[in-house]
């Protein structure tokens, strides 16, 4: 898509050669071919810096665009990167790609659906009712248990295990909201990466990320009824116990082992070899590796159990 | 089924003409033509104005019975409900309905199932794997991902996104238990309603109504996860992220926000633009709209705040 | 197979006959054909008892095997029996099993998938992507939604309703793990028994037993969104409230309530009649009847509600 075609489709104007456009990306990660966008003064910093053919902005962070960086002034940059969002969605299926690659020793039931343009390795079980999406790739050994949907895109490595029911590559939960309290959608037109040896239980979510990749490393193990937000990254070896869950773009190190039913808030980083206790409300990141947690607000474990102690003293 | 059969299925006798009952509903909603029931003196005042063409009462709620109005005496109403309400029962699929209509444009992979009798707008995309039950309806231009189940009866609007491994309509969470802890189910003859412009997650759970309808408003955006209990009704542009959920019966207003793992109560009434961070726990109703609430017994979301401060300090 | 050939694939040696083992099984239930493990102290008593013909153990437990009681000497009793248990999970699917027997009036759509082995009884209804693995078996007048997928060897029983997206008998949450942090799985080679007259909602996860039998009794109601771990007994005519779980191994007597978001830790015992208020998180068990609790710590409701009007007062 030209530069042009974008500048008509947010019904603004722009100065500078209409070069040609191939995506979109956030602004720390865009290429000299994408369009990137800020939308809160919080990134002035990555603005400064970007790479980015373009950006929308607001007409007040217009100053902070590199030189050569091409401004899409709008109103509302949140809600006009939710509108481009969509020109950039890859179609869901497409009957132009080639018939899916099915590697040797491979079994997949007649009754399990796989895209054109995918490509499952050797030896893998992939069982009745599964979905594999268009261009997902699945390693080797991996069984995809009934009823698991891969999103297009999705990759899945060697040695996995998925458990029914689960879906991998939904899109995250992403909308502009206008004044008007509306919302719009944001195209999620990233991907979901998970390693080898990777175990995920039954009617988990992971969701794409909006841009990038959602990121599960080697190793992990994840319990049913899992949350996994859009642009997470999931260290080798880490735990999620059942109905856990991590907002968006939260970013664990190994061996995190987390209770259930503990929950991050997104966009935190978290220390590897932390452990959360059952029901842990993380909302700030830990950089002191090896520790252990409880409680919500978060304090040290022994901390929190001796609270407990304190807090029933006020029935006395 | 004339009055006399339900007389010999809840083995009672009444008085008055043998007319034909349609269906069952709640005392308030019940037309000439249904039956109702009340279990509960809380409900005494609903009965005096019903319109039901009969009641199951216990013996002690007759005299409250408006005139022309049948009493059905039982002992345990509610149980006999439950009895009753399984032969109000539609059965889940009828291959006496018409094939289903699929409006032009509309792409339905031959994995999905479509029962007789529905409905499907135009340029719909309906993913393997899905199952849209007997005489459901759906508009336009939505689209609906691999293991998508929706039930019968249910309705989705247009421009509508349903993620992989939801289930629309399954039966509320709803029995009547004697004396000796057994249950007996009541049967969900009511349905869902989604209207235009929804965004749901993967594996939710919409669950459809006893009597009439669970509603999710126009621009809805629901999470992963997320937990709708039957006859609540969700409020135009209301979000829930990942992990909430409510009872049966609340009703939100407009734009109302409801964090991660927080839930509501039932039979709630919650205003428009209301706020409840992550991990609220609802159980009374709001009527000032605009405000922000934490915790669990829930409070002014500032009031929170001090109060972790100040349990904290309990520690020194 | 033999423990001959068990000794080599776990590095080690033994005294004795080179007898046939039929399986592994947990030291109070393992038969004079299987081999059981220790790698807690915690379960020395068990040892002195135990029928198994083998025992995988460390060097220092050797001395509490019983006379005859063959020891597998190992360095972590606990990642030697994952290894081995990968040796004794079936094949998820076997073409030499005969074809599934259906009873009479059962309807299965033709887009379920029933495996080789299963059985299924008189008068059900198996709706569309529905799958039944192989041995599985489901009694008389069972419906079961879209999308459930009920994993090899699982037992339904008959009058039983399982709503869509649900999976009964995936893999338990098991694994060991070695000093560089490593995981490996533990194969869960027992299964899931639900007996008559039970309903379960959508989106349930209910894990099949690491050995012998996740057992949900005559009864029960399960919501939306529940976890059930491997191993766990659920007592008759209970009732868990949506998105609430258990741990593994935990055990609750008859008419136990489990409110919404309420979780048990793993190998618990629940005195019958017991109520758990929403979002109680119960971590020991409860040997009194009869009683209702709130909280996490978990306390008495009433003593719950007197707390949190002193927790209040700390702001004043």
């Amino acid at each position: 898509m030209t530069l042009s075609s974008i500048a008509i489709i947010l019904e603004t104007e722009f100065s500078g050669a209409d070069i040609e456009i191939s995506g979109m990306n956030a602004l720390k990660d865009a290429t000299s071919s994408e369009v990137s966008f800020v939308a809160n003064s919080k990134y002035i910093k990555d603005i400064q810096t970007t790479n980015a053919a373009a950006v929308i902005v607001p007409a007040s962070f217009v100053e902070h665009l590199p030189e050569g960086c091409v401004a899409l002034v709008v109103e509302n940059s949140y809600w006009s990167m939710a509108i481009l969002s969509k020109y950039f969605a890859p179609v869901i299926e497409n009957d132009d790609l080639p018939k899916a690659q099915i590697g040797e020793g491979t079994k997949v039931s007649p009754k399990a659906e796989i895209a054109n343009g995918a490509k499952i390795g050797k030896n893998c079980t992939i069982l009745a009712h599964v979905y594999i999406g268009a261009e997902a790739v699945i390693g080797d050994n991996t069984i995809i248990y009934p009823s698991v949907t891969v999103y297009r895109d999705c990759v899945i490595g060697s040695d996995c295990i998925i458990h029914s029911n689960t879906a991998i590559g939904a899109d995250g939960f992403g909308f502009a909201t206008n004044k008007l309290g509306e919302h719009k959608k944001i195209y999620q037109n990233g991907n979901v990466v998970i390693e080898d040896d990777v175990e995920i239980g039954s009617n988990v979510s992971v969701d794409r990320a909006v841009f990038g990749t959602t990121l599960i490393k080697k190793g992990v193990r994840i319990d049913n009824l899992v949350q996994i937000g859009h642009n997470c990254e999931i260290g080798e070896y880490s735990v999620f116990v059942a109905q856990s869950g991590s907002a968006g773009s939260t970013k664990l190190g190994r061996n995190v082992v987390v209770g259930g039913q503990a929950a991050f808030a997104g966009h935190l980083e978290i220390a590897p070899f932390s452990t959360f206790a059952a029901r842990s409300g993380i909302t700030k990141s830990i950089t002191e590796s090896g520790l252990t947690f409880a409680g919500f607000p978060l304090m040290d474990h022994k901390l929190w159990l001796k609270l407990q102690v304190k807090i029933a003293r006020l029935l006395k």
